[in-house]
């Protein structure tokens, strides 16, 4: 349990969030009460609503606290060559979503409540994921045509779905999901714009 | 406005959730009321609560409703061989979408509520598609190993979200979507299962 010790509103309020995201890890946003997190920061509720106004309020700075999160795992290394560095936000994208399985499924999927501002939390999350990608692929010269465009998006949201699936079997390992991910892509990349603009970085799949 | 008539009580059930499906052609599942469904249908909202108990119970049985009118659409045609069958299905499914476009978006994202019995419909709905495309990649002689379920899991979401993000622009034309949606399957798979495998049913690209 924390320690009750004197921080600033704003401090206090960073590290009810930070604790709050960090519970993700093991339960969902529907199951993430007012009352585990007020019991686990060692404060009131009372004091919990003061910083958050309600429940509603609280779930969203959490779920915005986690998409901050998962953006800084995967945000590019601009010092890698355009196909390392997309290699490398996917390596941080695997390791974010097995390591908040369950933070990852109830907010990416932003299926954890009807609420507008979640499917707008949601759909920013999602848009700058794939204007990562947009940016690693004007990188490498290909022309980022609106069928690209949305192939990045169809993509991203491949990408989520196979990641999900994989923590639930145990036939495929890390490697296996990385490569089934980044072959996947620039295979995808190819139909939308064309073998010549792909070739350079299509892996042997034979 | 429907005329009041004497229908039994499943046939009137049927009937309300027909024209609630409708209803989603032009509004989400949020947005649609029983205020408005009772309007429409010419009966008081006492009387669509004597027949669905609750919104909650109305909201999910519309939903369900909808789900099964999306695999009616891209129910495999058995007559035909699997890449013509398969291409069907796309075609059913790429006019499902256009035809109900907030209905697709709210339900199938699974993001209208947070409700378990909603996810869970959505889960149901996305492993029912799964399951026509790996009956008909195994029609095809391929086998279906983990990774490749995995895979087609993954396109089942990529080709949602194509789809999605095809609505909202006019660049790409209904043959380039279902060109994309089609050619990123076999790409897919041939990184899952190798390219031996899937090399007939390649299309050429260059």
């Amino acid at each position: 349990m924390a320690q009750r010790t004197r921080l600033s509103p704003d401090l206090r309020r960073a590290q009810l969030l930070k604790l709050g995201v960090e519970l993700l890890s093991t339960r969902t946003l529907d199951e993430l009460s007012i009352d585990d997190l007020a019991a686990e920061a060692g404060i009131s509720t009372g004091l919990l609503f003061h910083y958050f106004g309600s429940k509603r309020e609280f779930h969203l700075a959490v779920a915005r606290a986690a998409a901050t999160q998962l953006l800084d795992f995967l945000a590019p290394d601009p010092a890698l060559p355009p196909v390392p560095r997309m290699r490398q936000s996917l390596i941080g994208f695997v390791d974010y979503v097995t390591q908040n399985r369950d933070a990852y499924t109830s907010l990416v999927r932003g299926a954890a409540t009807g609420d507008e501002a979640m499917r707008a939390l949601f759909e920013q999350t999602r848009t700058a994921i794939a204007e990562i990608v947009l940016h690693n692929v004007d990188d490498l010269g290909i022309e980022p045509t609106p069928k690209l465009a949305m192939t990045v998006r169809g993509w991203v949201a491949f990408a989520e779905e196979v990641t999900i699936t994989w923590l639930r079997q145990e036939e495929v390992d890390r490697d296996g999901l990385l490569e089934l991910l980044e072959r996947g892509f620039f295979q995808l990349a190819m139909v939308a714009v064309g073998v010549d603009a792909v070739a350079p970085y299509l892996p042997d799949l034979s």
